[in-house]
């Protein structure tokens, strides 16, 4: 049920882009209990001038790699277990992109079970 | 007040994807009582790489005709007006636009009503 | 923490679209409470048939020049607090772009301050 936006700067390869989308897809099974096949991601490219960052902000310093990730998804989920979730979607891009953690931006938005139809116009969450 | 984000694979003509905005704004009239005038719409197009989608979910199969529909409107919906409210969305591309309905994939946002400004610097909502 | 997306149609210069950005960064220093350095935006130019927009709603009509503002940001803020935020920034692009006031749209999306990650992998808001 996560509908995933990911934006970040124009100039990386389309393999980068789809590292960055599978590493969040792949937090999501493991940490917060995402079903198979629930993968659903926007990845836009901008142009420098199209990401209006502050140079940095509670100690994180933003670079041209920057990458927002909004995330929106069922309600519920503990403080504890989005505190994991953002860990490992910071680690990963590290380890397999070098991408630096501070650059790695993440907001949930949370919503109600029957605010999703997954195809064929049913509301398949709700029982 | 809903604003909508439609997001599909890029090589569609501009009248089908206004189409497509127009089905969800008459869906939008005719099933959640949205008032005439209210359509806010960004329509974006995306390179194949720009979808990043798992090939099923929930017995949905999806293919490069993915629609991906995603509405923030006013909370207290209630969920049959939901449920109609989807298979609408479903149904109109399907009769329209030879669209499959098991591609078409929504999304609700919901938000407090003096969250809006519709122009004019002022909340309409807020009586 | 707001999380903001500013939408208008393409043709517009880099330094009008950076000053778009700098008005709404200055209206959530000002009026909202905002830190120092919370400034994350994603400004996206549109062809025409990218907005989908209905000529008028409640008093206000609508032109080439619309811009659509939607921010995530964190739950708490008073009616009138949000207020007087949407008449700053539909008065500062007025006065310093002659971007008629009614066509700027605003929308607040609402989440917990557990639901941020700035970078690092940290919830900075969680303590």
């Amino acid at each position: 049920m996560p509908f995933v936006r990911i934006d970040l700067r124009q100039g990386k390869s389309a393999q980068y882009r789809k590292t960055i989308g599978e590493i969040v897809y792949s937090a999501m099974r493991d940490v917060i209990d995402v079903p198979d096949g629930d993968k659903f991601q926007v990845i836009t490219e901008h142009p420098a001038e199209g990401l209006n960052i502050a140079p940095s902000y509670l100690g994180n310093d933003y670079g041209a790699d920057i990458i927002l990730i909004q995330i929106t998804l069922n309600v519920g989920r503990s403080t504890q277990k989005k505190q994991a979730f953002y860990k490992r979607i910071a680690d990963d891009p590290h380890t397999q992109l070098q991408v630096r953690r501070q650059d790695v931006v993440i907001n949930l938005v949370e919503v109600a079970k029957e605010n999703w139809s997954f195809g064929s116009g049913i509301a398949q969450y709700v029982t």
